[in-house]
C-alpha cells in the first residue's frame, strides 16, 4: 500500500543551556536545527523537553523567570512562525507560566498556527518543586497530517500514557525528553539506554510510531543521555539510535496512516481488540482485600 | 542490606514436542532439567508455557486429548512431588481441562504442595480456537519465599498485566512462554527478541524481577525464539539472555524482598506513588466524544 500520509520525521538532539542569558540563544539554535531538518526534507520536527530554557533550574524563582505564557510567549511564537514559513509541524518543550503556576509543557505548532499543548503529568525529581502536574489529561490533536499525541520524558515510565494516547487514535506519538539517570547500567552493550527500550516497547505494544528527541550535554552537574530515536509501528528503531553525546538529528520516513491498520500478527489477534479493559482496574492494589500496596 | 529472601531462580529453556506419544517424555525431560537446576542450587524454577504437552495442536480435539485436570492431573502431581522432594518452588505451563473447557494454565507448586494456578487471559492466535480466556484474573500468590505473580506469553504485550501484578505486591513475576513470531526483525544486533525487551521494560517500570522461560525448537512449522532471561528490579537482564536455539537454563540470584523498596531514583520519585490512577481510564477510547478507536 502506498503511504497515505507520508511524513519525514526528525528528532533533534541538541544541548540547550539553562540561564536567562542563554535563553535567546537556545531558541535561535533550535530554529537553526529545525531549518536544517526542513532543508533535509523533514515535515515533522520534534525537539527535546524544555528546549528553549534548559533544564536545571536552581530554585522556583529561577524557573519562574525562565517561563513564559503559551501560546502567547516568544518561544511558541518563534516556532509557530517557522512552522508557517516552512510548512512544518513542530513539537518542542517550553517552560510555561499560566498566572503564577508553572508547567513543563510541550507545544505542537503547524503550518496554520498553534495546534495544542500538553502539560507533563508525571513530574521527575526537582520538577516537582517548580512545576504543577499537568491538568490537560493526555490529549490527541487533529492535524493536517494525522492525529498527534504528545508525552514528556518520565511519562513513558507509565505505560498507561502511550496506551491512552493510542486508544484515542494517535497516529504518531511525539516524545520530548530530558532523559537523565536510571538504575545502572546507563547504556547496555548495544549502546542503548533503558528509555530507548521504553520507547521501543511502548511503540510495539501500541502499534504506533514514536518520535523521541532527547537532549545531550551537561548542566549544573546533571548529564543527559542522548539516545534520540524514531520507531516504526513494529517498535524497532528506524535507522540508528543517536549516540549519548553530541548534537545530531535522527530522521525517518513514516506513514502516519500505518498505525490505523492492525499489526499483521495473524488472522486471530489484534492488539486493541485483545485488550481486556474489563480486567484493567487502575485502582487495583489500593482497595485492600488481598492486595498489597507497597 | 543483606538479602532478606534470597532465591536462586532458574529459567529452563527446553523443547517439548506436541503429540500424545511425547507427553510422558516431555514431563520426564522437565523433571530432569528441574533436578539439574536444583543440583546447581536453584530454589525457584520456571518452565515454558505448555511444557508438558508441546504447543502446536492441530485441532481442538487434539488439544482436549492432551489436556488434564489441574491440580489433580499427572503433570501437576509430578511437579508437586518434585517440589516437595527437593524443597523447590516450580512454575510451569499445563494444558488444563476443567469439565469440557480448556485453559492455557500456569501452575505454581512448592514444598508444601500446590499453591495456585493462573489461566492465560490474553490468548494468542490458534489458542483462541482451543482454549477459553482465563477467568481467574491476575492473582498474586503468597508463598514461603514471597509473593509470586504469574503471566503467560502474550499477556506481556499488555503492560496492564505486569502493572496489575506489581500493584498487588508481587515480589517476582514468573513468565511462562512459547514466544514465536513478531514483526521483524525477530532479533536485533544484540541478539534479543522484542519479547525480551517487553520483559525488561515491564520489570523496570514495576521495580520487580521477572523470571521468563521460553521454549526452543520447531514444531509443525512453528519456530520458537528462546531468549529466556531473568531481570533484576532495574529491568536489566542478570547475566546473559539465552540464545535463540538450544536447551539451556538461565540462573540468577534474586532477593525477593528487593521489590518492596522503592527504586532509588531520587528523593522525590517513586514509581508507584507517582502513578496517576485517576487519569488511567482503561475504557478511554471506547466512549466516543473526542476519542477515535481504530
Amino acid at each position: 500500500m502506498p503511504a497515505i500520509s507520508p511524513v519525514t520525521a526528525a528528532a533533534v538532539q541538541f544541548d540547550p543551556q539553562v540561564g536567562l542569558e542563554n535563553k535567546d540563544g537556545n531558541v535561535r539554535r533550535s530554529i537553526e536545527l529545525i531549518n536544517e531538518a526542513a532543508d533535509r526534507g523533514a515535515t515533522l520536527v520534534v525537539l527535546p523537553e524544555l528546549a528553549g530554557t534548559g533544564y536545571g533550574f536552581a530554585c522556583r524563582e529561577e524557573a519562574y523567570a525562565h517561563a513564559e505564557p503559551v501560546p502567547d510567549g516568544p518561544t511558541t511564537r518563534a516556532w509557530a512562525a517557522l512552522a508557517r514559513e516552512r510548512g512544518l509541524h513542530i513539537v518542542g518543550g517550553v517552560a510555561e507560566r499560566d498566572g503564577v503556576r508553572l508547567f513543563d509543557t510541550a507545544v505542537l505548532v503547524g503550518p496554520d498556527g498553534v495546534i495544542g499543548t500538553y502539560r507533563k503529568t508525571h513530574l521527575w525529581n526537582r520538577e516537582k518543586l517548580y512545576f504543577e502536574p499537568g491538568d490537560l489529561g493526555f490529549p490527541v490533536f487533529h492535524t493536517r497530517i494525522g492525529r498527534i499525541g504528545l508525552l514528556i520524558c518520565w511519562d513513558i515510565w507509565f505505560p498507561e500514557v502511550a496506551r491512552l494516547l493510542a486508544v484515542q487514535g494517535a497516529d504518531v506519538i511525539c516524545s520530548v525528553n530530558n532523559w537523565v539517570w536510571t538504575p545502572p547500567p546507563l547504556f547496555d552493550e548495544a549502546g542503548r539506554c533503558m528509555a530507548a527500550y521504553l520507547t521501543m516497547t511502548a511503540s510495539h505494544v501500541n502499534n504506533v510510531p514514536i518520535v523521541a528527541a532527547n537532549r545531550v550535554g551537561e548542566e549544573r552537574g546533571g548529564r543527559f543521555l542522548g539516545c534520540s530515536l524514531i520507531t516504526g509501528t513494529g517498535g524497532w528503531p528506524i535507522g540508528s539510535v543517536a549516540p549519548a553525546e553530541g548534537e545530531t538529528t535522527v530522521y525517518a520516513d513514516l506513514d502516519l496512516a500505518a498505525s490505523r491498520s492492525a499489526p499483521i500478527w495473524n488472522d486471530l489477534n489484534d492488539l486493541v481488540r485483545d485488550r481486556r479493559t474489563d480486567l484493567y482496574d487502575p485502582l487495583l492494589g489500593y482497595r485492600g482485600g488481598d492486595a498489597f500496596p507497597r
